[in-house]
């Protein structure tokens, strides 16, 4: 595909940093052209056709203006998509005897995130009770499968009738509840695992990790992905329930993705059969053009999606 | 000692159960008399002597009527101090070449509090950056001494003058600050530790955890022994930091003294040959009868204790 001819490039652009949520108005698409190669003198430079946007909550953070960055550098302004600098980021496929999506979500950055937060992190033994929050997200359905497959027992929180329906019938969640119902979420909490919680696979913060501190169990382990409930406040919720972190000996640990690149081989061996086998369920909600782009990046943060988000570009 | 006359027996019970800070009024002194013989058909029982008494900030916690107590169970009103009846936790001194009051701190709960939140959680390796706050207190002077043992970088906060001068003049440490002094915590810990902290041994929690959060490295480690600035607080304050934990991957760990019980062995090997080397020292602050009880154990919620409290109630 290479050449000197220019092609038409379509580009979602950023306009402006954001604060509180995103709105669509943030961005904006807009057709430029491109050379199919990479930049004369340009060094460990790749030029990508992009396939599929995965869109994930981490991407907030690279909506503000930050000094100092929670994950990765902000944003450019009208930064475009397709040039990449730092090559050894890049997973190289070998298995494609599964869709070409399934890269973007289990066997990608979702998928990596579960594993290693759980497994790497948790060391989930049979019988533990595991309880995951923004369960139906891309992260959370997987790290209830994950926890199933050790014979854990799993409850999942997310924010509608319809996703709860999914944990529990589709996901294989042992239950589920609708947090926006629930006015205590100590008394759910406790209601949900009278014997309390051995692991939480934390994707809210705030109130829910509040309520959680208060129903772990001695030697209880938080896996900590992210805090979605914080990413458009202008100053995070306080959590006051720390102390429970001495008297139940709770180990809370964060961790990125990156941090589990080099078990890449190990994650595939464990996941790949269990695909096949079609022991793992996969939802994504799939909006299909750059053109809907910005509005289902924006859906995100108000838990418009329904599982993995993802924009196709192109099917190839 | 053995015999069935009765023998006078001085007690500090507790008046009434605690909210905010504890006064001397909670607490009242009185004078029964007590058979030196075990209760009839009691098992597993002990009656001991006092000579020391240990105060540690862990007490509040038993001063208030806790449904779901953190630590340990709610001190009963009146209770006496002598009769023990689970005599497994206690140890039994082999080594009395040192002074018996060591026990009630270096070589006791102190001391293998700091031992094993610092060298078992944190895995303090040499040129680390170590900072402890309250770190003038029973459990704070050992943790910036074992630190130095190790090759580590410490700095303490304390609230006072004469406590930032024993920091720094009586236990080695590299560096120390008067957190009273400094209107942003923020910005103290950014200006002593440019290049973050590896490790915090936390004693104080709230404000001092967020500014700390701040200012921690990547895969930094965060001992959780206790949070004094909080016990004395109807609801405990805010920490809104805690997003920090995942892009830097932290690993915050709560623990007990009594989780390293089984290895006070291996904690004797490393501490007492250090001890008899003069390498490491302890600053107690004795207050002498157990008339002043009250009054000393009020105090450590006020900083007025300088190192150790301990009230000697008989020398032998």
């Amino acid at each position: 595909m290479a050449g000197e001819e220019a092609v038409s490039n379509k580009q979602v652009t950023l306009n402006n940093y954001v604060t509180g949520f995103p709105k669509e108005s943030d961005m904006k698409i807009t057709t430029g052209s491109i050379k199919l190669k990479v930049p004369e003198g340009s060094k460990d430079t790749v030029l990508l056709k992009n396939l599929y946007l995965s869109y994930d909550p981490y991407m907030r953070g690279r909506m503000s203006k930050l000094d100092k960055p929670l994950f990765v550098a902000s944003f450019k302004l009208g930064e475009e998509y397709s040039l990449i600098q730092s090559p050894q980021l890049l997973i190289k496929i070998l298995d494609t005897n599964v869709p070409l999506s399934y890269y973007t979500r289990i066997l990608g950055m979702p998928g990596l995130t579960a594993y290693g937060g759980l497994y790497e992190l948790c060391s989930p033994k049979k019988g533990e009770y595991v309880y995951v929050s923004a369960a139906s997200g891309a992260v959370g359905q997987l790290v209830g499968q994950f926890a199933k497959l050790v014979g854990c027992y799993v409850f999942g929180s997310a924010g509608s009738k319809e996703k709860v329906d999914l944990l529990k019938n589709r996901f294989g969640f042992d239950d589920a509840f609708n947090y926006k119902e629930e006015p205590d979420l100590d008394a759910a909490l406790n209601r949900c695992f009278p014997e309390g919680i051995d692991i939480y696979f934390e994707n809210v913060g705030g109130k829910m990790l509040d309520a959680v501190l208060l129903n772990m169990r001695i030697r209880g382990r938080i896996a900590v992905c992210g805090m979605i409930s914080q990413y458009n406040l202008e100053k995070p919720e306080g959590v006051h329930n720390l102390m429970q972190v001495v008297g139940k000996r709770i180990r809370m640990e964060g961790f990125l993705a990156g941090d589990f690149y080099h078990q890449y081989p190990k994650f595939l061996e464990l996941v790949m059969p269990a695909i096949k086998e079609g022991k793992l369920v996969n939802v994504e909600d799939i909006a299909e053009g750059l053109e809907k782009a910005p509005s289902a990046l924006v859906g995100i943060f108000t838990g418009q999606n329904v599982g993995k988000q993802l924009v196709v570009v192109a099917r190839e």
